[in-house]
Formats: structure tokens, sequence, C-alpha cells
């Protein structure tokens, strides 16, 4: 693709991506006596007093910590903490240009979920919000559960639900292209990390009634004793008529297929064989599970990817930024699902009807009113369901 | 001194004393595919084969973490990990103004010093350097002494070694105007906590001989069965004949009189029963040990205090920016003790010979040359000592 080598130099050349600013004035003795000592002891004392005052005199309310393990970064697996620090720098420099949120990047040098846990509560005082990254499954389900049940600030783990609330936002456009319902549908999801049990959980409450997931093995099955707890848990909701066999016998009829696996894992039959207008969101990185234009020729209705060189990018970056944005404006103490469905209709709904197309249904991720519309959207949820802590 | 009530303002105000800054375009598909995916899994990669590529393909290089547990703030004790973060985000603020370090601001919600120590150690990897801060005695030495021996990034407590750091540099210049040898002064330290202890130790190193230390319960002496393992180190190392009694005891023909301990302590009498040509340094927040026109009433010769209201403030804030801007542009692997002389050395000697006056030996912490003359000397004395990983 080209882009590595010259990232690589750009990355040479920046020497950083995100770097602090000053907000206050520092040049002379009374400026000094203001922000830092002696005059400082005054805020503390506040805090002290009411820790819910750290998100008024500090930047805690605006700060959320990008925090990875470098167990799971990109297409790349388990490559260590610091290496996974351009990623999470990258995320940090996007949660402020689209979602004017302070994010500082952190990675921990542990792989045990205990010590990711402890860790991160330990420094959550810190932040107004944690948004994980980036940690392999089935460890990051552990993570965020624990931490989401923990601490009283929003904790959101990307990977998992910002995955699946752009996905759910290119399914509800593609079926109005479709002229089809979520709850006649059937999906088949490939792919049952993180992002693909989020997928699942994610179109469930999003209105989708029949999901199939399939695993490099074949389609998942209620009482197969391989499968680890969160494939277990995932299997009782989904695959209700208990199917068994390969991705190819989950697609045969399948209205929606959604990839989160591998490059070229269908092929042409396979679309051959899904239901009438078939739509497809084939997001296995750099190299997606069937290239676009075989896809179309086997009769594809509609195609998404994850990647920026075709149409219709399933890009997660439209999520995180106002997501935040609306849960920290909101002071909510948790992202709930209201919230993540009301991100979800904001992202769809900013494609006009009007200009909605085959090719068109998703607004770009640099597009500010989307990020905004998401804010908005999640703010108002946040309120509306009782999670947000203003007065 | 009235500056409480309007810093409280200022910090509503403000709502948080630094933020962050994207450094690099996100504007278009192309800029996102440089600074994100799918360009930055080659840095990603790069760090991967060599994680010392960390500090040049990502913000690491200049980045210190701002550490506190939130139970020595200020002059306001145990107050709590969230109320100490005022308090790490002005210190944020005067790292970026005078040394131009990225320093973010991160409290611990543990005073266990097995979990400060795992917590630090697990985040390391996002930083060039750990600035430890308020954080209570003894604990902090032993916080300190085991991140040096694991971490090999600079680490540095700045209750301790900037406050001896600074004390150096004013005693270097107050002993020119009074005419004095370091190695011929008696000095009396009046506190035992980090900072007294770190003083003590530092003016060993920088040339004075004969220390006698005080605690409230008067002078520290060896064999005394109650004195804590950070006390009897430093029972090794002064008061070498022994005396045994109160403060007013030690001060007896002392030249030179420290205090890092409380208000009042210090009467005439005791400033009367001193050398030739006393020298003090108050340093006691907000209100000293003896006020200073108390204490030159009494034949005091030269006065420095903690506070901005008086001349001669002998302020830390002089310290850590050149400090860390010193050791992060030599990617020093630690700060040595002769960094740290070196740095005494450099702001000592940002006051010019003809200007130097009795209420006149500091430069002023607001004064950008002194810290870029701290930051060369430091820079110099750690390549000088071999501990640069500069190639």
């Amino acid at each position: 693709m080209g882009y590595g080598e010259e990232s690589l130099k750009m990355h040479e050349k920046w020497h950083g991506k995100i770097e602090t600013k000053v907000r206050v004035p520092i040049e002379s003795r009374q400026d000094l006596s203001l922000a830092y000592t002696p005059g400082v002891a005054q805020p503390c004392l506040e805090i002290h007093d009411d820790v819910e005052k750290s998100f008024e005199l500090t930047r805690r309310w605006n700060t959320v910590a990008v925090i990875t393990d470098g167990t799971a970064v990109l297409g790349l697996g388990d490559i260590g903490p610091e290496a996974g620090m351009p990623v999470m720098e990258g995320k940090a420099a996007l949660f402020k240009e689209f979602g004017d949120v302070d994010a500082f990047p952190i990675c921990i040098k542990s792989k045990d979920t205990e010590d990711i846990i402890r860790t991160i509560e330990l420094i959550s005082g810190s932040f107004g919000g944690i948004n994980l990254e980036d940690i392999s499954a089935p460890r990051c389900f552990e993570v965020e559960t624990r931490l989401k049940k923990d601490l009283d600030i929003p904790v959101f783990h990307d990977d998992q639900h910002g995955t699946a609330i752009v996905t759910a936002a290119a399914l509800k456009n593609a079926l109005k292209l479709a002229g089809k319902k979520a709850e006649d549908i059937k999906v088949v999801i490939n792919g049952a990390g993180a992002a693909g049990i989020a997928i699942a959980k994610f179109l469930l409450a999003y209105g989708v009634k029949d999901i199939i997931m399939c695993a490099s093995h074949g389609i998942l099955c209620e009482g197969d004793p391989k499968l680890n707890a969160a494939k277990q848990e995932i299997v009782k909701i989904t695959n209700l008529s208990h199917l068994k066999g390969t991705l190819a016998d989950a697609m045969k009829g399948a209205d929606v297929f959604v990839g989160v696996s591998v490059a070229n894992c269908v092929t042409k039959d396979m679309v051959r064989s899904m239901a009438e207008k078939p739509i497809l969101f084939t997001c296995a990185n750099p190299i997606p599970e069937i290239l676009p234009d075989d896809a179309k020729e086997a009769g594809a209705f509609l195609v998404g990817t994850g990647s920026s060189i075709y149409p219709n990018q399933i890009n997660n970056v439209l999520v995180f930024p106002g997501l935040f944005r609306g849960a920290l404006d909101a002071r909510a103490n948790t992202v709930n699902i209201e919230m993540m469905i009301a991100a979800a209709d904001a992202i769809a709904d900013c494609v006009p009807a009007d200009k909605l197309a085959l090719d068109y249904i998703l607004p770009v991720a640099w597009n500010k009113d989307a990020h905004k519309a998401v804010a908005k959207a999640v703010y108002e949820a946040a309120e509306k369901t009782g999670v947000s802590k203003l007065k």
C-alpha cells in the first residue's frame, strides 16, 4: 500500500503526534502564586472536601487515558506495550482533533489481567474516562467488565464497542437501501474475537434477531465444550437453530455478512449462496475477506470494508471522539447501551436520505459535524438514562 | 496572603492548567493513513524490533509523568490523591513553560509502597522520565530507590532533590558573600523528613563537612533506637561529634541554619547564638521558622525563605524543568549525583558576580535563561558520566 514507509518517515520527523499545551499565564511571581504555590493549596483543599470538585478545578473533566497492553495491536498481534504506542498516540491525536478531548496514551507492561485492572484502577483518579485499546480477547472482556463495575467514570473498549457501533450504523443505512428490516434479516459474523462478539451483542440490542457466529473452525454452536467463556455466552443468544458446519454453510441464505477475520476467507460461491441483495462488510485489514470487486461480480448488493482505499469504510474513528465528548460533557458515570445505540443512530443519520447510496452509507471520519452529532446524541442519552452526574 | 481565594476562582475559570495539542495534520484520508491506520503499523513494528525506537517514533523522548499519592501535598499533608492534582497539574504547566517538557500529572489511589512502585513500573514504558512528587517520608525513599534501580529512565523525587539542589545553589552564593568556605562551616538542618535528609546528603556531596540534623524532638544522634531507617542512615554521616540536645543547642556556633520544618520554631536568641555572619534559609511554608525581619534584627547576615513574598526565594521550580530537559536531551538512563551538582552550580552561576547581593542570591523562577543553563549543565554532566544513551 506504500503508507508504511512514508508513515515511518513522518513519525521520525514528527517526533511525537501530541504534546502538552499550557492554558494559564506563567510569566511573573503573581502568576506562579496563583497557578502553583501558595495559591494552589485552596483548590487542593476544595477537592479534599469533595472529590467531585476534581472535575471542576483540574483538567480531569476533559481527560481520557488511552490504554493498551500491546497484545492485539492493529492486525499485528502481540507486539509489546511500547510498540503499541504509535497507535495510542495517534488515537490521542484523533481524540483531540475530532472530539476536543485531551487524551493521554499509556501502555502497561504486563499481560496479567489483574495487573492491568489494578493499574488502571490506581491511576483512574487522574482521568475523566478510560479508553481501552488493543488488548487481546478474552482478557479484554474481564478487564472491561471489572473496570466498569469498579469505576464511576466512563470505561470503553474501543475494539469491541467502537467497532460494533459503527458496524450497526453502516448496517442501518445499508438496510434502508436494500429495503430490509433488522428484525427480518439473517446476519453471519465471521471472527469470534473481541470485535465479533461485541458486534453480535450490539446488533441484537439494535434490533437484529438472527445471528450466526463463525470462527476459524466453523459455526459456533451451543454445547461445544471447546468454546471459551465469552463464546459460551454468545452461543446462548446466537445461532438459535443450532446450525453446525462451515462458514459456507452459515452463509447460505444470509442477508448480511460481517467479517472481522482474515483475508480471502470468503469465496464468490459463498456470496452467490446468500439471500437476495446481499450486504457484505468485509473488515479484515489490510486485505478484506473478499475483494469488493469480486464480491460485486458474485452479486453483492453493497460492500463495506475496514480500509480507506475502498468506498464505505467502516471506521471506528467515527465513534470514540464524539462518544467520549458526549459522555464527558454529561459527566456520565458509565457508557451504557442506550448511549451506544444513540451514537450508532447519530452516525447513520449523518448521511442525508437524498445522498444515501451504495457507495455512501457512512460519513467520512474527518467530518467534524458527524463527531458533533455523536457527542450530542450520547450526551442526551446519558441525561435521559440517569447516568449524568451534572446537577 | 489572599492568594487562596483568587487562585480558587482562577482554577474554576481555567478548568485545567494544561491540555493536549495535536502536532500532525489530520484533515484528510491521506493524513489519517499516515498518522493512524494503516501506515502506523510500520513505526509499531520498528519499536517491536527495538524498544529504544520508542524514543524516536513517539513523544516518549519528551514526556515525563508527574506522580503523587497525595500523602504530603505542599504543607497540607495527606489530603488524598485527587486533591493533590492541582499541584501536579501546575507542575506539568511549569515543566512545559520552563523546560519545554511534556509532563502529564498522575495520582495513584494507594498509599502502599509496593502498589506505588508496581504501578509506576507498569506504566513506565509510556514515559521518558518519572518525577515523583508529594509522597510522604519514609515511603518516598523506598519508592525512589527501587524505581531508580528497576527503570532505565530518569527518576527524580523533587521534594527531596529539587529542594536539595536549589538549597545548595543558594548556599554557594551566600557563602561567597559571607566569605566562608563550604568545608569550614557548620550547618544545622531542622526537619528530618524527605527534604531535610536529602539536603543533608546533597550538601555533604557538595563540600560541606559538618552537619547537624534536628527533628521535633531535638538533635538526631547515632544510637537512638527510636530513629527510622532513613534517619539511622543519616546519623552515620552527620553529627559526627555525637552532640545531643535541642535545636537551640545545635544552633550554637552554627554558620548556617536550613529549616524545612514548621513556623516560628527559631527564636531571636537562637540566631544570636550562631557564628559570625549567620545565614538562615527558613523554608517552612507559608510561614517561615523565623520571620526575616526578626532574624535580621537578631544579627542574621543573610536570609532566604520558601516564600515568594520575601527576597531570596529558595524555589525548586528553578530545578526540575531544566534538570529533566537536560536529562531527556541526553537520553540519560538515570539522574546521578554529578548531574544534580551540575544543576546546583548552574543555578548559582546564573547570578552574575557583580549583581550578587544579600537580597539577590538566586535567579527568579521565571528566568528562562536559568532553566536553559541548568539543562545544558545537566546534559553535559550526563554525557561526561556515561549515562547518556545517545550514540
